[in-house]
């Protein structure tokens, strides 16, 4: 039995542009003579399709496209998964649902039992989970079919069925899996960890689907993957692109996969990046702060993809962002260059009074090495024609905050003029440890349509501009070397007020991904004074964050949707 | 058995506040000479948590507040809610459980099983559903204690389980429901829908209570009491205000429950609205967008406290906003002032060339009428100087969205200059129908810390405003007779790019709060052009919502965390 993988890149809700691509795939593996083709988790409509879900015009579009498929899958069999309708009159009104359609028409359906309800992860709001589990059988070979979490109780305690446990009374041969399963730097080896556990528990072969591409906030990174029964990797799909890849199942328990010529080498991630459970592992701040080639590459990847996609999901071309001179506007301006190309990439320069004539030089030194268009835009006539206007009423009062943020605002405004006038994205730039103490300002540098480094700590700035530089400078040496500064008062360092990034990020790390508070911190040896003014800082910029851009996903907690905050909540 | 109806506004984290609320009330009930004193759900830590709820400090201080107030339960019993450990290895880590504190210890714990997980509900991301129930005991009496949605299966479907079912088995003779319930516009009357299907399945009397205030963007408005068997609401606490109230109940089923001296009096609202069920009632969106003096009224005190404690729980006391002369930023001053006093709402009028003589007379009259503190601030020099800076890079293009967007833009920083020297909250006056179609400018008007109007269409503005001035006009009466315009070029109007308000509401709230796509809205003779055309409006703006202002909810589907769209979805 010959079967695709189809590791493809889906747009949600736009269903003419998926079935062309999933229709082609379909074409293509007939021609090939394959017996099976294997898509992702919720392929028809897209993952995450969020509330379009509970529009019932949506999952009628989704079942005429399923029925569509389904008509065209004569000489082929094909498992796809499509949200559909739950017929029992109790319960959520949707399942998540893989289908085996052949023959022209759906042979099987298997509902999702395991259904992830945490972090970024939405699905109980939707979807009543399967209850009763059935083996769905091709060319009389007994699979286990699943969809994503539904192995991944394995490892995880988070549920209470469990259902490859029962599958497992009709003595499949073979276990299939469809994920939409996005990234984050150390998701790759838990796949495969939870691969392998389930592979030797239940000494079955596994074929895996995940999605590959990025939608909004979620990058999702491919990797699909045919595991023996021995836990050899037999198949690989490529990460962060569409791939369609072949193995022959020979059929039989334990039984051999082949996999095709076209097998892409397994790089063997683990040697470099160990994966320890979180919240008892201080260790692994340490391990995520610290640079690694691994890691920080593939961090690098999963920040192009997700600008890539965004601009070519919502119909755009070319991007716009300031330049400081500083690391982290550095950093975004190489990746988007990357990511669209050097002609779509505009950069403002847009200097005030407080700015120091190295960061002008360092900016223009990015410019020149990156060949990009740069427009240069002082501000200061502006920000005096605010301070005039704000005379009478601030008159008496000590320059401070208020006339800091006029220069932020001041220089939101004109990249949102540039935006405007032009059809430009404005790329925000803000870091994760910025964001989490709140060191920015709303409508100033928090503008934006995508947050680029929302979730990158200044710490994996720094690695990631390194990673950049590797075999050639690109990103100004005294750029990486200059103290951070927000320039937006003489003299001004982050460190005037922030403790060093060093330090700071692993605070931030240990409490916001492994979710300690104050007893913990100090428990482990942190100082309880600057403890308590991190966490603190944490929390009253909760407002702040609220407002702020989309965040690419790159860790296991990201800002954003994934991390759900009261605003006016007082603990810490 | 004298029983205390304890209605509390929390405080979510602020674990000091709560306490010294809870135990005074306990103290109150002692001295009194109550039995028994119920407070709400998750009324320890408060309600919405969120992801507070991850931090095992968190839990741990829960716990100990929890055994701090079983101390004190001496010489009377407290049910109360709680988030507390799943002792079990699998399922999810908490409880939504509610106590019975008695004898200095805690006697009884029953676990919710009906975890709201739609709209702004999120409750499977934490708890795992009690899976078998059983009936607290006290002084003799069995008594069927469930939490919030435990009872409301009874006309939904959404869940598997019927904790009611299960407990009538023991014969109780009393229904104990301790609930935190948002407000929506009808949620009064689906709520004692609610408890009359119950009181009249189970012939059980029935006692409810509920929390009050608001967190951010949830209002609860309380509405506690009690309900005989025979439906009779023999207590009702009042809306939208703490209350503590006693009731005797005599014991055996059906057997009547004695209000105490101080019962307030229930409205009969239920003649003034009907409650429908969504979906399926384009009738719903008339009642809702027409006039009613019992709804527009409910409303309006929602949003005034809405106002008051995001102030009050976030430690400020001073409001900002821009007064347009328009009848949105008239009535969120009317609302600012309702809710913090005049002489902490201070108000910028920002003219620029296009702003109309009217319209500064008629923000004059609003300051004149509510004798609060204005400012003016022209922005011509501002925008001249913007424009001069962009002149280089602008030149041959024409004038445009860009430009609009300059005084916006200024009139945010300037705002927000007066937010950040002073120490005011900007308050964002953005209405739905505005929200809903992106009307409106990033980082311009859509500045501000809360959105007082974006859950209230431009119909139900008028209202509002109507409302308010029924006793005297304070709202000037042409802010509500001129055509609504953003005045950002000349003789512009909101009906030159949109349809008129009456009908764009209409259709919003059919597409909003009723999920009808463009098949359900022609079929119901809506004109399908208009339909695409507002509907993909709405779907193309979800970028500028996402960095919207939290907003005061007071329909079943506001914008927000309740409402979770796809950014780069395609669907429409």
């Amino acid at each position: 039995m010959k079967i695709a993988l189809a590791q493809v890149n889906y747009h949600i809700g736009n269903f003419e542009a998926n079935y062309l691509k999933i229709s082609a795939l379909i074409e293509q593996a007939k021609t090939d003579k394959a017996d099976l083709i294997v898509f992702s988790e919720l392929a028809i409509g897209g993952y995450p399709a969020r509330d379009f879900l509970e529009e019932p015009s949506y999952i009628e579009a989704c079942l005429q496209q399923l029925l569509q498929l389904a008509l065209f899958c004569t000489d082929i069999s094909c498992i796809i998964g499509c949200p559909v309708k739950n017929k029992a009159e109790e319960g959520k009104k949707l399942h998540n649902a893989a289908f085996l359609l052949s023959n022209g028409k759906i042979m099987f359906q298997v509902n999702k039992a395991l259904l992830p309800t945490y972090d970024v992860f939405d699905e109980y709001r939707y979807f009543e989970p399967a209850k009763s589990f059935a083996c769905i059988e091709l060319q009389g070979h007994k699979i286990a079919l699943t969809i994503c979490e539904d192995i991944w109780n394995i490892q995880k305690s988070m549920y209470t069925q469990s259902p490859m446990e029962v599958l497992m009374l009709e003595k499949p041969v073979l276990m299939i899996n469809i994920a939409a399963s996005p990234f984050h730097y150390s998701q790759a080896e838990r796949r495969i960890e939870t691969l392998e556990a389930n592979v030797l528990k239940y000494r079955l072969p596994i074929i895996y689907v995940n999605h590959v591409g990025a939608q909004t906030e979620l990058i999702f990174d491919g990797g699909s993957l045919v595991m023996l029964s021995d836990t050899t990797i037999t198949a690989q799909l490529p990460y962060f692109e569409e791939n369609l890849q072949y193995v022959d199942f020979l059929g039989g328990r334990n039984e051999v996969i082949l996999a095709s010529d076209n097998l892409v080498t397994l790089v063997d991630q683990k040697k470099n990046f160990s994966v320890k459970p979180l919240l008892s592992m201080p260790e692994l701040a340490d391990e995520v702060l610290a640079y690694s080639d691994l890691l920080t590459g593939r961090i690098y990847q999963a920040l192009v993809l997700g600008i890539r996609d965004y601009f070519k999901k919502s119909g755009f071309r070319s991007a716009v962002l300031g330049l400081s001179g500083g690391i982290d506007s550095a950093l975004v301006c190489v990746l988007a260059v990357h990511a669209l190309g050097s002609e779509n990439v505009h950069v403002l320069l847009m200097p005030s009074k407080y700015s120091s004539d190295h960061s002008l030089k360092d900016a223009r030194d990015l410019v020149d090495n990156l060949g990009i268009q740069m427009h240069f835009v002082p501000i200061s006539s502006i920000i005096s024609s605010f301070e005039s206007s704000l005379k009478a009423d601030f008159i008496g009062f000590e320059q401070g905050i208020a006339e800091e943020n006029l220069q932020a605002r001041s220089r939101g405004t004109l990249l949102m003029a540039f935006s405007n006038k032009f059809g430009h994205i404005l790329l925000n730039t803000s870091n994760k440890s910025e964001a989490a103490v709140g060191y920015g300002t709303l409508y100033g540098d928090m503008c934006g349509a995508l947050g680029i480094l929302g979730d990158v700590y200044k710490s994996q700035v720094y690695q990631l501009c390194k990673y950049i530089n590797l075999k050639e400078v690109i990103i100004p040496t005294n750029t990486l070397l200059k103290p951070p500064s927000a320039e937006l008062r003489p003299d001004q360092k982050d460190s005037d007020s922030l403790p060093a990034y060093e330090l700071l990020d692993k605070i931030l790390f240990l409490h916001i991904e492994c979710k300690w508070g104050v007893p913990e911190l100090t428990a482990h040896g942190f100082d309880c004074e600057i403890v308590t003014k991190v966490i603190k800082l944490v929390n009253n910029a909760e407002f702040k964050r609220y407002q702020a851009a989309p965040i690419l996903r790159i860790s296991p907690k990201a800002f954003g949707m994934g991390r759900r905050m009261p605003i006016v909540g007082k603990y810490s």
